[in-house]
C-alpha cells in the first residue's frame, strides 16, 4: 500500500446542496491516507442547504490533487457555471487529478468547464439530459465511469459514487469495511427515487416544482454552452 | 395542512459525526414548513469529521421543538453523555417534543438522558446491545418506532429515518416526492452493509478496528447507565 496521501477535493460554490458533498466526503473520511478538502473561489464560509459552513480553503491555493469533485445544487447554474475564475480552477485542478468527478448537477460545471466532452456522464435525473449541450453522452446510470470521469446521480447518489471510487482507489475491501462502518445497507421506506419507479402523481408533483424554477437555470445552461462552444472555435 | 412551523433541532456535540446528522437534515429541509436547528451545547463553531460547522445555536436558546434528534459519532461517549448539562437539556427539549429521535449512537445518549426506558431502540450495529444497560429494548431494524421514539440504525439508517419521520409528519406523498428529488434509489456497490450480509473477513477487520479503540466508549456507556440508576432510586 502506498503512503503517499490521497488528496480529494470538492470544489464548492454558494447554492450547493450540502448533501452532496457530505455524503461522499463521509465516506472519504474513512479512506485510509486520505485528506479531504472542501475549497470554495472565495474560501472562508458558505452557506449550503441550511447549514454554515466554515474554514474552507481557497480553490487557487490547492496545487494539485488526486480527485476533484463537483457537487451540484441549484448554485451549478446560478454561480458555478457563470464564474469564470471557478471553471478555470476546476480545469487546472483536474489536469493534475486521477479522477475528475462530480454529484448530481456538478457534472453540469464539468461540462461547462470543457471536461466532459465525448465523455458519458451522469446528472439528477431532471437536468441529466442537459449534459449533451456540452458535448457529453447522458447515461442514466446511477455511477458512471468513462476513462478518468466518474459522475454520481442526485444527491444521495453520492455515497454510492463514493464507495465505487473508494474500491477503485484503494481496493474492494476497503470500500466495504467503509460500507459496513456507515452500516450502509440502505432501506427507503418507499419505492420512489427514481423516475421509472415513482408514482405518477409523485412524479407531476416534482417535475411541477422543478418547471416553476427552470427557466433561469435552463438559460444559464445554454448561454455557458455557448461561451464553450466559442472557447473551442 | 398546517401553516405552524415544524421546528426540528439537531442536539450536536464535539466528535459527531457528521453524515448523522447532515442525511436527515437535508431531507428535513425539503419539509415545508420546517425550521431545521443544529444546535449544541455552547453554539457558535463545532469541528466534526474533517469539515467545521459554523452559526451552531445553543441547545440552552430553544424553549421547545416539535422534533429533537441526537446524531451518534466517538463524540457521545467522550463527550455527550458525560455532560450532564447537555443530557438535561436533551430532557427539557424531550418534553416539549412530539418525537424523540436518535441516529446511530445518538440513541445511546438519549438512553444516558433517561428517555430510552422500556422503549424499543436501535442504534449502530457494533453498539446496539448497548442501549439495555439504559432499560431499553435493542431493536435490530433499521428505524425503529415505539411511541414517540424513533430511531435509525448507523450514519446511513439516517436517511432512512428522516423519510419515515417526514411521512409521519407530512404524510407519504411529501416523503416521495423528498425521496425523489434526492434521486434516493440507492444502489451499493456491494452487499457490505450490514454485519449479517457483510463477508467475514470484513466483518473481521470491522470489529477488529472498533475493537482497539471500543474500551474508554464501554467504560463511558457503563458509568452513564450507573448516574442514571442512582438518579432513578
Amino acid at each position: 500500500m502506498s503512503e503517499r496521501t490521497t488528496i480529494i477535493v470538492f470544489a464548492v460554490f454558494p447554492g450547493v446542496t450540502q448533501l452532496d458533498f457530505t455524503g461522499p466526503h463521509q465516506v472519504f473520511s474513512f479512506l485510509p491516507g486520505a485528506e479531504v478538502i472542501v475549497a470554495s473561489s472565495a474560501g472562508g464560509t458558505l452557506k449550503s442547504s441550511g447549514l454554515t459552513f466554515a474554514e474552507l480553503r481557497r480553490l487557487a491555493d490547492i496545487p494539485a490533487c488526486d480527485v476533484i469533485c463537483v457537487p451540484g445544487g441549484h448554485g451549478v447554474t446560478d454561480n458555478a457555471i457563470q464564474d469564470d475564475a471557478f471553471l478555470g480552477e476546476l480545469r487546472r485542478l483536474a489536469a493534475t487529478a486521477r479522477f475528475v468527478t462530480a454529484v448530481c448537477r456538478g457534472s453540469i460545471a464539468l461540462g461547462a468547464a470543457g471536461l466532459l466532452r465525448g465523455k458519458r456522464a451522469t446528472s439528477h435525473w431532471a437536468w441529466r439530459d442537459q449534459l449533451a449541450l456540452f458535448g457529453a453522452v447522458p447515461d442514466p446510470c446511477r455511477v458512471v465511469r468513462d476513462g478518468n470521469v466518474v459522475t454520481g446521480g442526485g444527491v444521495t447518489a453520492g455515497i454510492d459514487f463514493a464507495l465505487t471510487l473508494v474500491a477503485e482507489i484503494a481496493g474492494p475491501e476497503v470500500a466495504q469495511a467503509i460500507q459496513l462502518q456507515m452500516e450502509y445497507a440502505p432501506a427507503p421506506p418507499f419505492d420512489a427515487g427514481r423516475p421509472e419507479i415513482a408514482p405518477p402523481a409523485i412524479l407531476s408533483r416534482v417535475r411541477d416544482q422543478n418547471a416553476a424554477t427552470a427557466k433561469p437555470h435552463l438559460k444559464a445552461i445554454k448561454a455557458a454552452a455557448d461561451r464553450l462552444a466559442a472557447q473551442s472555435v
